[in-house]
This record gives C-alpha cells, structure tokens and sequence, in this order.
C-alpha cells in the first residue's frame, strides 16, 4: 500500500453514491483527518459534516449542466493549499476513476512535486445495483458490464454504440438524463433490441434515490420526471429484475411468519 | 432505503477489494452484527476478524479453478440459517453486483420469502485504478470502461471481442489470469492494436497487490509471475499512467522539500 502521505499532500477520496455509510473507512479518516476539504456539488451535507470543525470547507460545484469551478481553477487551488502544508482532501462523489477526472488531477499535482493518494469508492452503478436488487453480470442474462456517458467532454452525444449492440451487455450510462430520448434513438439504431429493458435511477445510492422502469424504446420517458439530480441509466435484460418493492415485502412476510 | 432486515434475514455484503478500512462503513455494521457468515476464498483474514466472537463462519471457497462449494449448496445452507432466525451475512469480494452471482442468490431467497438486503462494495477493477494511480475513464483517453470475464461460465473464452476495438474504451478483465494468451490474441484479432497499454494486478486492493506492466501484445507475459491470487488485467490507454512508485517519490521529494 501506498505509504500515509504527509502534510502538505493531496487525498483524492471517492465518497461513494451519497449515504455517509456507503464511505469506505479509509474514506472516513481522510475527511476526518482533512484540513482542506474540496468537494463536489454532490456530495451530501451528512458526508460533509464529518470533517472535523476547524476544516476549511470549498466547493467546486462540477455538476453536469451547471456552471462551476474550472479544472484549472481547481487544480491550482489544492496545489496553493497543499503548499501551505495543509492535509488537503478532494472529495469527489462515487468512485474518483469513474468519471471523476482523477487522472488530470494527479496528473498536475504529480507534475508539481506533490505527493497524492487515492481513496476508491463506490461506483453509482455499484450502488443503484444494491438498492434496487438488480446485478450488473448475471449468468447467462449479462456477461459484461459497459460504464459510459451519453455526452462527450464537448457537450456533443456520443456517436459509437456498437459496443450497445451486444445483448448481454449491461450498459450503465452516466449522467444520462438530458440526452435519454435521443440516446435511446442511437442505442436502437446501433442495433438493440427496443424492447430491452431500462431503468432511470436518480441519485442512486442516496436515501432518496427515485427509480422509473421501462425499455430503450421508452428511454426519454424514464426521466421526465426527473427532479434534477444526476440520472444514471441502465440498459439491459438485468434491469427487468429491479425493484424497489421486494425487500419491504418480504420483509414483512418474514415478520409476519 | 430498504428498512432494516430483523433476524432471520440474509444481507448481501461486498467486502471490497482486501484491506480492511476499504468496507464500507455499512458493511463493517453488517458484519458486526453477523450470527451466520459465508464467505468467498477471497475474503481477508483480517476482514473475518471483524465478525463477533459467536458468529458461526463457513467459507464457501468459490474462487477460479478450485474446488468450490456448488451455488444450490450455498443457496441451501444460507435458507437454513436464516429460517433458524439468524442475522445472516453472505460476504463476497469486491461489489457483488459485479461478477458476483448475487442476482442468483437474491432470486433464490426471495423465492423462498426471505428478507434480503445488497451492501455495495468496492469493485476490483476501482480498487486497481486507485492503488496504482490510474484512472478508468480519461479525458481524451478512455470515454468507456468495460468490466468483463475472459471466460464464460462454462469455461471457454468469451468468443465476442468486438467491443474491446473502440481504442477509447478501457477494458477490466475479471479473473483473467489463466486466459490472458489467448485474450491478448483475441483481443487483437477483433481490432485492437497490439502496442495498446496493458496491466495485469495481482490481488487489486489489497496490500500484497502486485501490478505488471506491458501491452495487448504482451498479456501473456504479464502474468507468468502471478502467484495463484486473482488477476484483474486492464486493457487501454490509461495503463500507461499506472505506476506502483509515484506516491512514494512524490512524498519523498515532498518530504526533503
């Protein structure tokens, strides 16, 4: 392992979907431990509040569609404060090597002589996966799993899906909510079954996660009701055994028994 | 959230990667609060330590090429105990969303009016990227990460590669050790170039990990060293960044600063 860095270095941690008990531990002492703590618009105020009192508290605000930081801005900020030799802690929602543009970051602070570690977390597939009972792989139903965007960097939606065209391929595509309808378009065209099932999950992994089922004919309906958090989209025959219905149920039929 | 399961439910435990502080908090509860814990041939000793002093534990030894208890087994001796009204925990390496068999096990408690409940986890492929410094997806680099076997249950090498030519999609190959030859050879003959970057990480996650650098070309070669734990190869641009010395030359320049 990675030795413990010191002062003056920088922790890039995931927080995981949401829930303050979904960090992992090592998680959990790095915001504790934080002088600094940079975070993203989605980590929760719960999360938040176990950075110990006297930490300074900045946030960066990178959310899909919404303005925020620069990368620039931001890169030179951790580098400012780890100068100063404080424990600085970028926190970053689910997992910071899935989407979380860890590789720049450390990619600059490396180039900058400073020392950096990073702290995985739980993925929003990961996460969606467990709270609605589905799985991502599933015998003889999803041999692989593909984690993607709909969008590309430039804001244009992404043009290869070929990689859709597979049945037995779990797709979970992230950030997905304002390019459903037309991605489901391109996913049919690619060659995937309209009639495949689909799910919305928005804010998954939270406590007031909201899912919608349906199919990728149906894509752009799954998130009409979408309330402005980040979307992820599955596509799959896995997405067919989601619910949110089965633990309470059974629940109450073993209480019950 | 799901409510609570009481005694004589089953929860579904990802355990992460092998370190111990890499549970997640939820999990750490869970396994606190096992009456009954089965566990995969993958799960630390120092993860089983963190059970009670009266919790029965059965290792389930499921793990590539070895003699391992069958899934019905499993499925059985987990209804047992839970209808004996034991706070059972199923532990499994890394998400159990994710090559996991969950999806089995859950249908086959709910089918029998058993609770259960899914704890995500940290997956192998997150754990790798975090360890040894690279990231998933890139900006520019890797607009895709793909999360796969080499080998389909049955034991033959998955025959479509065609999603691995997309020179942007990262590809985490699960349990890839005994196939990685012939992987390499494939995964060329469906498009890919021969020179792209490639890993293979031995035990990802967990302190004894040991990462081997090469390309597509090479995959053979990478894991002639392997010592029988599992291998996670990582086929994509974003190998190129991985190293196993950067934290630890960071720190030190920052150290004698």
């Amino acid at each position: 392992m990675p030795r413990e860095p010191q002062s003056g270095a920088v922790k890039l941690v995931g927080a995981g979907p949401g829930a303050a008990d979904l960090l992992t531990l090592r998680a959990l002492r790095a915001v504790e431990g934080a002088q600094a703590l940079l975070y993203d618009a989605l980590i929760s105020e719960e999360v938040l509040a176990l950075a110990p009192a006297g930490c300074l508290k900045i946030q960066t605000g990178k959310r899909a569609g919404r303005a925020s930081m620069r990368q620039e801005t931001i890169n030179r900020l951790m580098l400012r404060l780890a100068r100063r030799g404080l424990n600085v802690v970028r926190l970053k929602g689910g997992d910071p090597s899935v989407f979380g543009r860890v590789g720049e970051e450390v990619a600059f602070l490396a180039g900058h002589g400073i020392a950096t570690e990073v702290v995985p977390g739980v993925t929003a597939a990961c996460a969606a996966a467990a709270q609605f009972n589905f799985p991502l792989t599933h015998r003889g139903q999803a041999r692989r799993a593909v984690f993607t965007t709909a969008r590309l960097e430039a804001g244009t939606l992404q043009a290869d899906w070929s990689a859709a065209a597979d049945p037995q391929a779990t797709l979970a595509i992230y950030m997905g909510g304002g390019a459903a309808e037309e991605l489901g378009a391109r996913l049919v065209a690619a060659g995937r079954a309209a009639s495949t099932p689909a799910l919305a999950v928005e804010n998954a992994g939270s406590p007031w996660a909201r899912l919608t089922r349906g199919t990728v004919g149906d894509l752009g309906r799954l998130v009409e009701g979408a309330k402005g958090g980040p979307v992820l989209l599955v596509v799959g025959e896995v997405a067919a055994l989601a619910s949110d219905g089965a633990v309470g149920e059974a629940l109450d039929q073993a209480l019950s028994a």
